[in-house]
Protein backbone atom coordinates (compact mmCIF):
# COMPACT_ATOMS: atom_id res chain seq x y z
CA UNK A 1 0.00 0.00 0.00
CA UNK A 2 1.35 3.61 -0.61
CA UNK A 3 0.47 6.63 0.78
CA UNK A 4 -0.42 9.30 -2.07
CA UNK A 5 -1.46 12.10 0.63
CA UNK A 6 -2.41 12.47 4.58
CA UNK A 7 -3.74 15.67 6.30
CA UNK A 8 -4.50 16.69 9.54
CA UNK A 9 -8.14 17.43 9.15
CA UNK A 10 -10.15 17.81 12.84
CA UNK A 11 -7.71 16.57 14.89
CA UNK A 12 -7.37 13.31 12.37
CA UNK A 13 -5.57 12.29 9.54
CA UNK A 14 -7.50 12.20 6.54
CA UNK A 15 -5.44 9.72 4.08
CA UNK A 16 -5.47 9.40 0.03
CA UNK A 17 -3.89 5.61 -0.23
CA UNK A 18 -3.15 3.47 -3.44
CA UNK A 19 -2.53 -0.60 -3.80
CA UNK A 20 -2.33 -3.53 -6.66
CA UNK A 21 -5.23 -4.73 -6.40
CA UNK A 22 -5.26 -8.77 -6.93
CA UNK A 23 -9.19 -8.43 -7.22
CA UNK A 24 -9.88 -6.09 -10.00
CA UNK A 25 -5.87 -6.61 -11.55
CA UNK A 26 -5.83 -2.94 -11.60
CA UNK A 27 -4.16 0.43 -9.18
CA UNK A 28 -7.06 0.92 -6.85
CA UNK A 29 -7.23 4.19 -4.62
CA UNK A 30 -8.71 5.14 -1.74
CA UNK A 31 -9.57 7.30 1.33
CA UNK A 32 -9.41 6.49 5.25
CA UNK A 33 -10.18 9.33 8.04
CA UNK A 34 -8.71 8.31 10.80
CA UNK A 35 -10.06 10.27 13.99
CA UNK A 36 -7.88 11.79 16.94
CA UNK A 37 -7.16 8.75 19.22
CA UNK A 38 -5.11 7.76 22.02
CA UNK A 39 -1.92 5.14 21.11
CA UNK A 40 -2.57 1.38 20.98
CA UNK A 41 -6.48 2.23 20.33
CA UNK A 42 -8.44 0.32 18.24
CA UNK A 43 -11.67 2.14 16.35
CA UNK A 44 -14.79 1.08 14.92
CA UNK A 45 -14.47 1.64 11.43
CA UNK A 46 -17.46 2.84 9.28
CA UNK A 47 -18.01 1.79 5.15
CA UNK A 48 -18.85 4.12 2.40
CA UNK A 49 -20.05 2.95 -0.83
CA UNK A 50 -20.06 5.67 -3.43
CA UNK A 51 -22.82 6.20 -6.14
CA UNK A 52 -22.53 6.59 -10.08
CA UNK A 53 -19.66 8.56 -11.54
CA UNK A 54 -17.78 9.15 -8.03
CA UNK A 55 -14.16 7.58 -7.45
CA UNK A 56 -13.01 8.23 -3.57
CA UNK A 57 -12.43 11.54 -3.86
CA UNK A 58 -16.67 12.64 -3.73
CA UNK A 59 -17.30 11.99 -0.34
CA UNK A 60 -13.89 12.52 0.76
CA UNK A 61 -14.55 16.55 -0.93
CA UNK A 62 -17.92 16.93 0.15
CA UNK A 63 -19.13 14.23 2.83
CA UNK A 64 -18.90 16.13 5.71
CA UNK A 65 -18.20 12.97 7.84
CA UNK A 66 -15.04 14.67 9.80
CA UNK A 67 -16.30 16.25 12.53
CA UNK A 68 -18.85 13.80 13.29
CA UNK A 69 -15.92 10.85 13.23
CA UNK A 70 -13.67 12.57 14.86
CA UNK A 71 -16.01 13.39 18.10
CA UNK A 72 -17.83 9.72 17.63
CA UNK A 73 -14.26 7.81 17.13
CA UNK A 74 -14.81 6.39 13.67
CA UNK A 75 -13.16 5.15 10.92
CA UNK A 76 -14.36 6.21 7.73
CA UNK A 77 -13.56 4.01 4.46
CA UNK A 78 -14.21 5.26 1.12
CA UNK A 79 -13.22 2.75 -1.79
CA UNK A 80 -13.31 3.78 -5.44
CA UNK A 81 -16.81 2.75 -7.45
CA UNK A 82 -14.82 0.74 -10.08
CA UNK A 83 -11.00 -0.56 -11.65
CA UNK A 84 -9.72 2.22 -13.29
CA UNK A 85 -6.39 2.28 -16.01
CA UNK A 86 -5.41 1.31 -19.23
CA UNK A 87 -6.78 -2.18 -20.87
CA UNK A 88 -9.99 -1.60 -18.10
CA UNK A 89 -13.07 -1.49 -20.32
CA UNK A 90 -15.67 1.18 -20.48
CA UNK A 91 -19.19 1.47 -21.26
CA UNK A 92 -19.26 0.92 -25.33
CA UNK A 93 -20.57 4.32 -25.54
CA UNK A 94 -19.00 5.89 -22.82
CA UNK A 95 -22.07 6.58 -20.99
CA UNK A 96 -21.92 6.95 -16.76
CA UNK A 97 -24.14 4.54 -15.39
CA UNK A 98 -21.87 1.92 -16.77
CA UNK A 99 -18.52 0.48 -16.69
CA UNK A 100 -15.72 2.87 -15.18
CA UNK A 101 -17.81 4.77 -12.11
CA UNK A 102 -20.21 2.28 -12.02
CA UNK A 103 -19.05 -1.27 -11.02
CA UNK A 104 -22.34 -1.51 -9.03
CA UNK A 105 -20.75 -3.45 -6.54
CA UNK A 106 -20.55 -7.16 -8.73
CA UNK A 107 -17.98 -9.42 -9.69
CA UNK A 108 -18.74 -9.54 -13.47
CA UNK A 109 -18.49 -12.49 -15.05
CA UNK A 110 -19.53 -11.40 -18.53
CA UNK A 111 -17.01 -10.41 -21.25
CA UNK A 112 -14.83 -8.02 -21.94
CA UNK A 113 -16.08 -6.96 -17.97
CA UNK A 114 -15.02 -10.48 -16.27
CA UNK A 115 -11.13 -9.67 -15.63
CA UNK A 116 -11.32 -6.59 -13.72
CA UNK A 117 -14.78 -5.50 -12.89
CA UNK A 118 -14.58 -7.85 -9.52
CA UNK A 119 -15.77 -4.52 -6.99
CA UNK A 120 -17.47 -7.21 -4.75
CA UNK A 121 -14.70 -9.40 -3.92
CA UNK A 122 -12.48 -5.73 -3.27
CA UNK A 123 -15.10 -4.65 -1.16
CA UNK A 124 -16.24 -7.48 0.99
CA UNK A 125 -12.44 -9.01 1.08
CA UNK A 126 -9.46 -7.93 -0.03
CA UNK A 127 -10.06 -3.60 1.42
CA UNK A 128 -11.01 -4.77 4.53
CA UNK A 129 -7.96 -7.12 4.93
CA UNK A 130 -5.48 -4.21 3.82
CA UNK A 131 -7.50 -1.68 6.05
CA UNK A 132 -7.00 -4.13 9.00
CA UNK A 133 -3.21 -4.44 8.37
CA UNK A 134 -2.82 -0.90 8.11
CA UNK A 135 -5.05 1.06 10.03
CA UNK A 136 -6.20 1.34 13.56
CA UNK A 137 -9.24 -0.79 13.10
CA UNK A 138 -11.00 -2.70 15.38
CA UNK A 139 -12.87 -5.11 12.50
CA UNK A 140 -15.54 -6.67 14.80
CA UNK A 141 -16.77 -3.33 14.81
CA UNK A 142 -18.40 -2.45 11.59
CA UNK A 143 -20.76 -0.20 10.08
CA UNK A 144 -21.65 0.17 5.90
CA UNK A 145 -23.41 2.71 4.21
CA UNK A 146 -23.57 4.70 0.73
CA UNK A 147 -25.47 6.59 -1.46
CA UNK A 148 -27.33 5.27 -4.51
CA UNK A 149 -25.44 2.76 -6.20
CA UNK A 150 -23.39 2.83 -2.98
CA UNK A 151 -26.61 2.34 -1.25
CA UNK A 152 -27.07 -0.55 -2.85
CA UNK A 153 -23.57 -2.05 -2.40
CA UNK A 154 -23.96 -1.19 1.66
CA UNK A 155 -27.88 -2.82 1.23
CA UNK A 156 -26.68 -6.13 -0.56
CA UNK A 157 -22.93 -6.58 1.40
CA UNK A 158 -24.73 -6.19 4.87
CA UNK A 159 -27.67 -8.40 3.91
CA UNK A 160 -24.95 -11.42 2.73
CA UNK A 161 -22.94 -10.80 5.62
CA UNK A 162 -24.71 -9.97 8.28
CA UNK A 163 -22.41 -10.77 10.77
CA UNK A 164 -19.80 -8.38 9.51
CA UNK A 165 -21.82 -5.38 10.38
CA UNK A 166 -23.63 -3.98 13.15
CA UNK A 167 -24.88 -0.88 11.76
CA UNK A 168 -26.51 -0.44 8.51
CA UNK A 169 -27.42 2.76 6.83
CA UNK A 170 -28.14 4.38 3.07
CA UNK A 171 -28.75 7.47 1.61
CA UNK A 172 -31.44 7.55 -1.77
CA UNK A 173 -30.12 3.99 -2.26
CA UNK A 174 -31.05 1.88 -5.29
CA UNK A 175 -33.00 -0.80 -3.43
CA UNK A 176 -34.40 -2.62 -6.52
CA UNK A 177 -31.67 -2.58 -9.42
CA UNK A 178 -33.26 -5.70 -11.06
CA UNK A 179 -36.23 -3.37 -11.59
CA UNK A 180 -34.97 -0.34 -12.59
CA UNK A 181 -32.88 1.17 -15.54
CA UNK A 182 -29.25 1.33 -14.18
CA UNK A 183 -29.19 -2.24 -12.68
CA UNK A 184 -30.80 -3.95 -15.27
CA UNK A 185 -28.73 -2.40 -17.93
CA UNK A 186 -25.90 -2.84 -15.16
CA UNK A 187 -26.38 -5.91 -14.44
CA UNK A 188 -26.77 -7.55 -18.06
CA UNK A 189 -23.56 -5.69 -18.52
CA UNK A 190 -22.05 -7.63 -15.78
CA UNK A 191 -23.91 -10.45 -15.01
CA UNK A 192 -25.49 -11.42 -17.87
CA UNK A 193 -29.57 -11.83 -18.66
CA UNK A 194 -30.27 -14.92 -16.47
CA UNK A 195 -31.92 -13.19 -13.94
CA UNK A 196 -30.70 -16.19 -10.96
CA UNK A 197 -27.46 -14.37 -11.31
CA UNK A 198 -29.04 -11.39 -10.42
CA UNK A 199 -30.86 -12.12 -6.95
CA UNK A 200 -27.64 -11.98 -5.48
CA UNK A 201 -27.18 -8.67 -6.11
CA UNK A 202 -30.55 -7.21 -5.29
CA UNK A 203 -31.60 -6.13 -1.97
CA UNK A 204 -35.14 -6.38 -2.21
CA UNK A 205 -34.86 -10.35 -3.50
CA UNK A 206 -32.75 -10.96 -1.04
CA UNK A 207 -34.49 -9.79 1.83
CA UNK A 208 -37.93 -11.85 0.09
CA UNK A 209 -35.61 -14.85 0.19
CA UNK A 210 -34.80 -14.47 3.96
CA UNK A 211 -31.67 -12.12 4.20
CA UNK A 212 -31.86 -10.26 7.34
CA UNK A 213 -30.10 -7.76 9.06
CA UNK A 214 -30.91 -5.86 12.50
CA UNK A 215 -32.26 -2.48 11.61
CA UNK A 216 -32.14 0.14 8.88
CA UNK A 217 -31.86 4.01 8.77
CA UNK A 218 -32.21 5.12 4.75
CA UNK A 219 -32.73 8.80 4.37
CA UNK A 220 -34.30 9.83 0.69
CA UNK A 221 -34.89 13.78 -0.41
CA UNK A 222 -38.31 13.93 -1.29
CA UNK A 223 -36.97 15.97 -4.15
CA UNK A 224 -34.73 13.47 -5.70
CA UNK A 225 -34.90 13.25 -9.72
CA UNK A 226 -34.12 9.77 -9.48
CA UNK A 227 -36.60 8.85 -6.83
CA UNK A 228 -39.85 7.72 -9.27
CA UNK A 229 -37.66 5.71 -11.58
CA UNK A 230 -34.46 4.14 -10.23
CA UNK A 231 -34.69 4.12 -6.46
CA UNK A 232 -38.18 2.73 -5.57
CA UNK A 233 -37.93 2.95 -1.65
CA UNK A 234 -41.84 1.73 -1.15
CA UNK A 235 -40.44 -1.32 -1.89
CA UNK A 236 -37.92 -1.51 0.74
CA UNK A 237 -40.20 -0.08 3.07
CA UNK A 238 -42.95 -3.28 2.02
CA UNK A 239 -39.97 -5.69 1.94
CA UNK A 240 -38.76 -4.52 5.56
CA UNK A 241 -42.51 -4.52 6.79
CA UNK A 242 -42.96 -7.48 5.19
CA UNK A 243 -39.52 -9.57 6.98
CA UNK A 244 -40.05 -7.77 9.92
CA UNK A 245 -36.82 -5.65 9.54
CA UNK A 246 -36.78 -2.61 11.50
CA UNK A 247 -36.42 0.39 9.03
CA UNK A 248 -36.55 4.25 10.22
CA UNK A 249 -37.12 5.68 6.44
CA UNK A 250 -37.57 9.50 6.13
CA UNK A 251 -38.31 11.22 3.61
CA UNK A 252 -36.63 14.37 3.32
CA UNK A 253 -38.81 16.96 1.80
CA UNK A 254 -36.99 19.52 -0.52
CA UNK A 255 -33.99 17.32 -0.66
CA UNK A 256 -32.05 16.02 -4.18
CA UNK A 257 -29.79 13.31 -5.10
CA UNK A 258 -26.27 15.46 -4.58
CA UNK A 259 -23.90 15.71 -1.67
CA UNK A 260 -25.90 18.65 -0.08
CA UNK A 261 -28.49 15.82 0.88
CA UNK A 262 -25.52 13.64 1.82
CA UNK A 263 -23.86 16.18 4.15
CA UNK A 264 -26.73 17.12 5.50
CA UNK A 265 -27.65 13.86 7.18
CA UNK A 266 -24.32 12.44 7.43
CA UNK A 267 -23.72 13.36 10.71
CA UNK A 268 -27.12 11.65 11.75
CA UNK A 269 -26.22 8.50 10.01
CA UNK A 270 -22.66 8.38 11.72
CA UNK A 271 -24.34 9.03 15.03
CA UNK A 272 -26.48 5.65 14.37
CA UNK A 273 -23.41 3.61 13.59
CA UNK A 274 -21.35 4.98 16.36
CA UNK A 275 -24.56 3.90 19.11
CA UNK A 276 -24.48 0.52 17.07
CA UNK A 277 -20.84 0.09 16.81
CA UNK A 278 -20.17 0.88 20.53
CA UNK B 1 -28.95 37.53 -12.51
CA UNK B 2 -29.11 33.66 -13.71
CA UNK B 3 -29.41 30.95 -10.85
CA UNK B 4 -27.24 28.26 -12.27
CA UNK B 5 -28.62 26.30 -9.76
CA UNK B 6 -30.03 25.66 -6.19
CA UNK B 7 -29.91 22.54 -4.14
CA UNK B 8 -31.63 22.40 -0.30
CA UNK B 9 -28.65 21.62 2.07
CA UNK B 10 -28.65 21.90 6.10
CA UNK B 11 -32.55 23.24 6.16
CA UNK B 12 -31.50 26.29 3.41
CA UNK B 13 -30.63 26.70 -0.09
CA UNK B 14 -27.39 26.66 -1.58
CA UNK B 15 -27.30 28.37 -4.77
CA UNK B 16 -25.09 28.94 -7.86
CA UNK B 17 -25.68 32.11 -9.84
CA UNK B 18 -24.15 33.78 -12.42
CA UNK B 19 -23.94 37.79 -14.17
CA UNK B 20 -22.86 39.77 -16.94
CA UNK B 21 -20.34 41.78 -14.93
CA UNK B 22 -19.75 45.38 -15.83
CA UNK B 23 -16.65 45.88 -13.57
CA UNK B 24 -14.71 43.00 -14.95
CA UNK B 25 -16.56 42.84 -18.77
CA UNK B 26 -17.01 39.34 -18.32
CA UNK B 27 -19.60 36.52 -16.96
CA UNK B 28 -19.24 35.85 -13.51
CA UNK B 29 -20.31 32.90 -10.88
CA UNK B 30 -20.55 33.12 -7.37
CA UNK B 31 -21.95 30.79 -4.99
CA UNK B 32 -24.76 31.60 -2.24
CA UNK B 33 -26.00 29.73 0.75
CA UNK B 34 -28.86 31.21 2.37
CA UNK B 35 -29.96 29.25 5.97
CA UNK B 36 -33.52 28.59 7.56
CA UNK B 37 -35.10 31.90 8.24
CA UNK B 38 -38.30 33.03 8.95
CA UNK B 39 -40.29 35.25 6.31
CA UNK B 40 -38.93 38.67 5.94
CA UNK B 41 -36.27 38.19 7.98
CA UNK B 42 -32.74 40.10 6.71
CA UNK B 43 -29.55 38.05 8.09
CA UNK B 44 -25.97 39.12 8.11
CA UNK B 45 -23.76 38.09 5.33
CA UNK B 46 -20.07 36.18 5.65
CA UNK B 47 -17.96 36.99 2.78
CA UNK B 48 -15.55 34.34 1.91
CA UNK B 49 -12.48 34.86 -0.78
CA UNK B 50 -10.91 32.13 -2.22
CA UNK B 51 -6.93 31.37 -2.24
CA UNK B 52 -4.92 30.59 -5.66
CA UNK B 53 -6.51 28.55 -8.54
CA UNK B 54 -9.82 28.35 -6.58
CA UNK B 55 -13.10 29.66 -8.17
CA UNK B 56 -16.10 29.53 -6.33
CA UNK B 57 -16.57 25.90 -6.04
CA UNK B 58 -13.62 24.85 -3.92
CA UNK B 59 -14.87 26.21 -0.59
CA UNK B 60 -18.70 25.51 -1.59
CA UNK B 61 -17.48 22.00 -2.22
CA UNK B 62 -15.06 21.83 0.95
CA UNK B 63 -15.63 24.58 3.15
CA UNK B 64 -18.43 23.06 5.40
CA UNK B 65 -19.72 26.17 6.48
CA UNK B 66 -23.30 24.96 6.07
CA UNK B 67 -24.31 23.19 9.05
CA UNK B 68 -22.66 26.38 10.86
CA UNK B 69 -24.46 28.95 8.57
CA UNK B 70 -27.79 27.28 9.15
CA UNK B 71 -27.52 26.95 13.21
CA UNK B 72 -26.14 30.86 13.24
CA UNK B 73 -28.27 32.19 10.71
CA UNK B 74 -25.48 33.67 8.35
CA UNK B 75 -25.46 34.00 3.97
CA UNK B 76 -22.01 33.08 3.14
CA UNK B 77 -21.13 34.41 -0.04
CA UNK B 78 -18.24 32.77 -2.57
CA UNK B 79 -16.94 34.91 -5.61
CA UNK B 80 -15.18 33.64 -8.18
CA UNK B 81 -11.16 34.63 -7.81
CA UNK B 82 -10.72 36.24 -11.16
CA UNK B 83 -12.77 37.15 -14.31
CA UNK B 84 -12.59 34.10 -16.65
CA UNK B 85 -13.61 33.15 -20.16
CA UNK B 86 -12.89 34.50 -23.90
CA UNK B 87 -10.46 36.88 -24.36
CA UNK B 88 -9.37 37.24 -20.60
CA UNK B 89 -5.64 37.28 -20.53
CA UNK B 90 -3.86 34.63 -18.46
CA UNK B 91 -0.26 34.32 -17.23
CA UNK B 92 1.94 34.42 -20.56
CA UNK B 93 2.95 30.89 -19.51
CA UNK B 94 -0.27 29.58 -17.92
CA UNK B 95 1.13 29.64 -14.44
CA UNK B 96 -1.51 28.83 -11.40
CA UNK B 97 -0.24 32.12 -9.30
CA UNK B 98 -0.81 34.85 -12.00
CA UNK B 99 -4.05 35.85 -14.22
CA UNK B 100 -7.02 32.66 -14.13
CA UNK B 101 -7.85 32.10 -10.90
CA UNK B 102 -5.30 34.50 -9.12
CA UNK B 103 -6.81 37.83 -9.62
CA UNK B 104 -5.39 38.98 -6.06
CA UNK B 105 -8.30 41.52 -5.91
CA UNK B 106 -6.58 44.30 -7.18
CA UNK B 107 -7.83 46.44 -10.08
CA UNK B 108 -5.19 46.40 -12.50
CA UNK B 109 -3.68 49.12 -14.19
CA UNK B 110 -1.43 47.28 -16.51
CA UNK B 111 -1.89 46.06 -19.98
CA UNK B 112 -3.22 43.48 -21.01
CA UNK B 113 -5.00 42.88 -17.45
CA UNK B 114 -6.55 46.17 -17.32
CA UNK B 115 -9.99 45.81 -18.66
CA UNK B 116 -10.95 42.61 -17.19
CA UNK B 117 -8.98 41.93 -13.89
CA UNK B 118 -11.07 44.52 -11.74
CA UNK B 119 -11.61 42.09 -8.65
CA UNK B 120 -11.85 44.68 -6.34
CA UNK B 121 -14.67 46.83 -7.78
CA UNK B 122 -16.47 43.53 -8.27
CA UNK B 123 -15.96 42.24 -4.85
CA UNK B 124 -16.17 45.63 -2.76
CA UNK B 125 -19.01 47.08 -5.30
CA UNK B 126 -21.26 45.33 -7.55
CA UNK B 127 -21.31 42.00 -6.14
CA UNK B 128 -22.66 43.35 -2.78
CA UNK B 129 -25.25 45.27 -4.66
CA UNK B 130 -26.41 42.22 -6.28
CA UNK B 131 -26.14 40.15 -3.11
CA UNK B 132 -28.23 43.34 -1.56
CA UNK B 133 -30.96 43.23 -4.71
CA UNK B 134 -31.71 39.39 -4.63
CA UNK B 135 -31.07 37.89 -1.21
CA UNK B 136 -32.61 38.38 2.19
CA UNK B 137 -29.07 40.15 3.33
CA UNK B 138 -29.01 43.05 5.98
CA UNK B 139 -25.85 45.11 4.71
CA UNK B 140 -25.70 46.43 7.42
CA UNK B 141 -24.04 43.41 9.00
CA UNK B 142 -21.22 42.33 7.11
CA UNK B 143 -18.35 40.25 7.84
CA UNK B 144 -15.39 39.18 6.11
CA UNK B 145 -13.12 36.13 5.62
CA UNK B 146 -10.83 34.50 2.94
CA UNK B 147 -7.91 31.41 2.59
CA UNK B 148 -4.59 32.69 1.20
CA UNK B 149 -4.96 35.04 -1.35
CA UNK B 150 -8.59 35.34 0.10
CA UNK B 151 -6.75 36.01 3.47
CA UNK B 152 -5.19 38.88 1.85
CA UNK B 153 -8.44 39.80 -0.25
CA UNK B 154 -10.16 40.23 3.19
CA UNK B 155 -7.76 42.16 5.14
CA UNK B 156 -7.49 44.30 2.62
CA UNK B 157 -11.12 45.04 1.80
CA UNK B 158 -11.78 45.68 5.58
CA UNK B 159 -8.69 48.15 6.49
CA UNK B 160 -10.00 50.21 3.36
CA UNK B 161 -13.65 49.49 4.26
CA UNK B 162 -13.99 49.15 8.12
CA UNK B 163 -17.53 50.48 8.43
CA UNK B 164 -18.80 47.76 5.82
CA UNK B 165 -17.20 44.88 8.02
CA UNK B 166 -18.24 44.24 11.72
CA UNK B 167 -16.61 40.60 11.64
CA UNK B 168 -13.30 40.00 10.13
CA UNK B 169 -11.14 36.78 10.22
CA UNK B 170 -8.89 34.81 7.78
CA UNK B 171 -7.04 31.23 7.15
CA UNK B 172 -3.40 31.35 6.08
CA UNK B 173 -3.34 34.80 4.45
CA UNK B 174 -1.16 36.28 2.74
CA UNK B 175 -0.39 39.57 4.77
CA UNK B 176 1.96 41.11 3.43
CA UNK B 177 2.17 40.71 -0.53
CA UNK B 178 4.61 43.45 -1.46
CA UNK B 179 7.28 41.20 0.19
CA UNK B 180 6.56 37.72 -0.99
CA UNK B 181 6.71 36.12 -4.73
CA UNK B 182 3.27 35.29 -4.87
CA UNK B 183 1.94 38.99 -4.26
CA UNK B 184 5.25 40.16 -6.25
CA UNK B 185 4.35 38.65 -9.29
CA UNK B 186 0.62 39.30 -9.37
CA UNK B 187 1.41 43.27 -8.02
CA UNK B 188 3.77 43.96 -10.78
CA UNK B 189 1.94 42.14 -13.60
CA UNK B 190 -1.22 43.73 -12.24
CA UNK B 191 0.04 47.08 -10.80
CA UNK B 192 3.17 47.70 -12.49
CA UNK B 193 6.22 48.07 -11.20
CA UNK B 194 5.58 51.34 -8.86
CA UNK B 195 5.63 50.42 -5.12
CA UNK B 196 3.19 53.35 -4.60
CA UNK B 197 0.57 51.32 -6.30
CA UNK B 198 1.44 48.30 -4.44
CA UNK B 199 0.76 50.20 -0.94
CA UNK B 200 -2.82 49.86 -1.16
CA UNK B 201 -3.22 46.63 -1.65
CA UNK B 202 -0.77 45.44 1.26
CA UNK B 203 -2.76 44.48 4.72
CA UNK B 204 0.89 45.37 6.69
CA UNK B 205 1.58 48.35 4.39
CA UNK B 206 -2.17 49.58 5.18
CA UNK B 207 -1.90 49.23 8.87
CA UNK B 208 0.87 50.84 9.22
CA UNK B 209 -0.47 53.85 7.13
CA UNK B 210 -2.88 53.87 10.40
CA UNK B 211 -5.89 51.83 8.35
CA UNK B 212 -7.31 50.08 11.64
CA UNK B 213 -10.13 47.43 11.87
CA UNK B 214 -12.04 46.34 15.21
CA UNK B 215 -10.41 42.76 15.59
CA UNK B 216 -8.71 39.94 13.72
CA UNK B 217 -9.41 36.13 13.98
CA UNK B 218 -6.36 34.37 12.13
CA UNK B 219 -5.72 30.75 12.44
CA UNK B 220 -2.97 29.55 10.42
CA UNK B 221 -1.48 25.56 10.17
CA UNK B 222 2.09 24.59 11.40
CA UNK B 223 2.85 22.43 8.58
CA UNK B 224 1.19 25.00 6.05
CA UNK B 225 4.11 24.26 2.73
CA UNK B 226 3.74 28.10 2.11
CA UNK B 227 4.28 29.28 5.62
CA UNK B 228 7.54 30.73 5.84
CA UNK B 229 7.90 31.97 1.77
CA UNK B 230 4.70 33.28 1.17
CA UNK B 231 2.53 34.12 4.43
CA UNK B 232 4.72 35.04 6.93
CA UNK B 233 2.49 35.48 9.51
CA UNK B 234 4.82 37.15 12.27
CA UNK B 235 4.32 40.31 10.48
CA UNK B 236 1.04 40.51 10.75
CA UNK B 237 1.41 40.06 14.83
CA UNK B 238 4.26 42.47 14.55
CA UNK B 239 1.93 45.44 12.81
CA UNK B 240 -1.28 44.47 14.75
CA UNK B 241 1.27 44.86 17.91
CA UNK B 242 2.40 47.88 17.29
CA UNK B 243 -0.95 49.31 15.87
CA UNK B 244 -2.95 48.15 18.83
CA UNK B 245 -5.28 45.78 16.73
CA UNK B 246 -6.58 43.04 19.21
CA UNK B 247 -5.43 39.88 16.73
CA UNK B 248 -6.54 36.37 18.09
CA UNK B 249 -3.83 34.32 15.96
CA UNK B 250 -3.95 30.53 16.59
CA UNK B 251 -0.84 28.56 14.60
CA UNK B 252 -2.56 24.97 14.67
CA UNK B 253 -0.42 22.10 14.97
CA UNK B 254 -0.17 19.75 11.94
CA UNK B 255 -2.00 21.64 9.56
CA UNK B 256 -1.71 22.11 6.15
CA UNK B 257 -2.88 24.77 3.56
CA UNK B 258 -5.98 22.27 2.54
CA UNK B 259 -9.25 22.52 3.10
CA UNK B 260 -8.40 20.26 5.68
CA UNK B 261 -7.60 22.80 7.95
CA UNK B 262 -10.26 25.31 6.76
CA UNK B 263 -12.98 23.04 7.12
CA UNK B 264 -11.62 22.05 10.51
CA UNK B 265 -11.80 25.47 11.63
CA UNK B 266 -14.52 26.97 9.77
CA UNK B 267 -17.15 26.32 12.28
CA UNK B 268 -14.74 28.55 14.55
CA UNK B 269 -14.56 31.30 12.39
CA UNK B 270 -18.47 31.57 11.59
CA UNK B 271 -19.25 31.68 15.44
CA UNK B 272 -16.52 34.34 15.75
CA UNK B 273 -18.61 35.90 12.54
CA UNK B 274 -22.26 35.08 14.15
CA UNK B 275 -20.98 37.23 17.58
CA UNK B 276 -19.93 40.33 16.13
CA UNK B 277 -23.12 40.30 13.47
CA UNK B 278 -25.56 40.03 16.65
Amino acid sequence: METVSTSRAFGGTQGIYRHASTSTGTTMTFAVYVPPHEAGARLPVVWFLSGLTCTHANVTDKGEYRRACAELGLIFVAPDTSPRGEGVPDDPAGAYDFGLGAGFYVDATQQPYAQHYRMWSYVTDELPALVAEHFPADMERQGITGHSMGGHGALTIALRQPRRFRSISAFAPIVAPSRVPWGAKAFTGYLGSDHGAWAHYDAITLIKRGARVGDLLVDQGAADEFLADQLLPELLQEACEAAGVPLTFRLQPGYDHSYNFISTFMADHLAWHAERLR
